[in-house]
């Protein structure tokens, strides 16, 4: 049972290396997570719990994997973003993403109690990922924009939607009255039908969640037990606009030019 | 906010399409399995619970994923095998791997308890994954062939190993008993020192579990409450040698030229 | 000028391998051949001495790089099969096609007097390449039955156009004609309208050009002056069917099953 | 003889697209070019002729290829640099390196005559390609210091090489001596033994030819016969330090941040 004549299937195996000095991108989105969510009968358009559930499950991926900065996270889907410097792995692609997905994974189920402690999980979900390389700062920013925006108008569609359901309508019925509305038309049919002032809904819904790293002091005592003053990292979950500068001017450890 | 400004990044997305004609092995592997399985107090060297949650969890991924024909896991590691015909995400690499990582570790955590009862699962593991083509149905069987030799080499080591810790020696002496040793060294010290004949262990442990779909008849009512005959798939595990010709002739739905 | 301080760019570079195993395929293809061609006033629908130059190119090509069993060519494309063992290069991909494509391109224009003797060349012609891989002697077989009855469609409809042309009828009015109908419509056209029958055309325009290489016999002198039979490796063309089984049966030294 | 069963065999081909917003840098290498100089006899350590031909084959590539804006050759290897908005092709690997090298190898040919009018071209030289990607400016100015100061290093060593070879030493006497030796040392023996001061060699040998566009005005006449004032571009060839700003400073055109 020799296993070296077999060892040449090695041979097989093919990395692909992600460039260096690029922004990497890795985005994993839940697999059939609209079925998930109805049964497991999550609130529409947004279910809180859900919501902290996901950005729990991100905080952790964040404090394993050192070199991710930043995260965004909306709906079922999180991007993380690994500085340019970043070596992880030696930036061979599949186990960065394999880890990143499986990590996510493995803390949604894991944690699932606590965020939904009167609702059983009826089977294990799961989630894809993939991995984008951008080689500028203004590409990784027009990127997080573009996931923000897209936030903002699936959310305004959705609480449109779902208010339309709620009152009453069929979910047909609510579709062919959204179909072809402006923005403008939307946030007009929530506050003339509903009473509901767009922009006085969680933020966490219309901006998403963004999740940092942030060096907080703590005290400790030292080898002589006196109290000392040490720093640690921790992630601090915001749900602010990035697409403008002022996010980026306030957080200028995260090295992106305005 | 329009999106459409942004929506250019999407441009940097690159898919890798695996060659089609070519069977395909994704194989998962536990990250840092040396420290969980201390810190859950695994029994050495094999533990019967943690791999039956293993062959669990691969049931469910080839219960899932219809393409895999075949799954072979030892340890903390498993390897999938998809038909060369497989069109699954269109051979996307990325997007299979991080599915079934994903679904992987989501069965793991789910299924945790029932295999380990009286035992809190401490943290979230997690597992990384790859993708290999092997064109030919030779370069298939000298994957499996070489993972079963690993399996072997790995686990009479081990049952040595833990035989001298068990009986008092420490990790070091039992380490510095065993270099240099050959199998039949290792086999002489097990019988003569333990009384342990190795070939009369589990199976399980010295050959791994092979996961294979089989039909079934199964009695169903049809639609005039009359009882019929219906098939199913079922995952059959079983821990025979794959290594020689015997088990791929007694699976010609495999379809392996010998 | 320390030009280490450079040499981290070296890490960007990253090369593709090739999967072991399969059939290699480096299809090349001129550019901008149409214009090339009227540039040089070569005879249409086929001119005899450009197809030869073509075949010499590629007999260049595979004395060069051993590794080449069989090259297929027809109008200004030549495909160049490796054998599935060939390791030339660790089996990169742009190193190999570049190689490839440089030799056949530098052959062209270094032997355009021998068979343009008349003619000068006006600006030097450019070949792209790309690599294919395909894993079954199936798929091998029908890669170049997919060319060679591209050939056969591709010059039925030139032979059309070209004596329609000739007889007088303007470009358009020759498309025109040529719309829709069938083969055996062309056939019929050729026959009928210029008495030509297509089969008795040269093998060459209608099959293309298929390069193996065999081993002859020559007489050498040996060491001692003594007359010996050496065997050396020279490159045959043949203009035969490659779809059906017999060129293959006739051919055991290239180990495609059949 | 229908072609469209065949034609499953397209799926097979897989194109790598190069990363959108990079720099590109596709280098070319003469293969076996030591023994091709000494075949037709170049002269050592730098043949003027060589190296002008060389150059000629680079302007004819910039030319048919407007997204190159630079190139850098040095002994029998070439640099093209493509803008980072580049598309050319779609940016797919193969088709871009395949299509330079061949228009390189094809001039080189083509134009041998003129620049070695009394020396026959014994057989076609080739070279080979590849491609890297580079995010950032810096990146890319590091690349070409790279290969300038590879290009000082080793005509500052073949320079005395070939002094102590003419001079009347074996090859391996030259290696001798030329082992273990510093940059200074290199200079000192040059100016000590052979009157050389290095300083004093032509740019072209030290600094190797920079290649770029350059918009000229020229005099033409219009429709109505009247002498106007039109644009074009040429290549101009320059020998200058690529390493320190002042090159950078002088071409604003080029975009590159300093």
């Amino acid at each position: 049972m020799a296993k070296s004549k077999y060892e040449y299937v090695k041979q097989f195996e093919r990395d692909y290396f992600l460039i260096p000095n690029t922004w990497l991108v890795i985005r994993i989105d839940g697999r059939g997570f609209h079925q998930f969510s109805d049964r497991h009968q999550f609130e529409k358009p947004n279910d809180r719990r859900a919501l902290d559930l996901m950005n729990k499950c991100a905080e952790a991926v964040m404090i394993e994997i050192h070199d991710i900065i930043l995260a965004y996270g909306q709906s079922d889907e999180f991007s993380f973003i690994l500085k340019k410097e970043c070596n992880l792995y030696g930036r061979r692609e599949a186990k960065i993403i394999s880890t990143i997905v499986s990590l996510f994974t493995s803390n949604y189920v894991f944690h699932w109690k606590k965020y939904f402690p009167d609702k059983e999980l009826h089977y294990p979900p799961s989630f894809d990922g993939r991995a984008v390389q951008y080689p500028s700062d203004n590409n990784l920013r027009d990127y997080l924009s573009w996931r923000q925006a897209d936030c903002h108008i699936n959310n305004l569609y959705n609480t449109c939607f779902w208010a339309l359901v709620h009152s009453g309508k069929t979910e047909a019925e609510a579709e062919n009255t959204l179909r072809g509305t402006s923005s403008s038309d939307k946030n007009e049919l929530l506050y003339s039908s509903f009473n509901i002032n767009y922009n006085d809904l969680p933020e966490m819904y219309r901006k998403g969640s963004i999740l940092i790293k942030q060096e907080v002091d703590f005290k400790a005592l030292n080898q002589n037990e006196v109290e000392v003053i040490r720093k640690k990292n921790v992630v601090m979950i915001t749900n602010v606009d990035i697409i403008r500068n002022k996010f980026w001017e306030e957080h200028p450890e995260l090295k992106l030019s305005l």
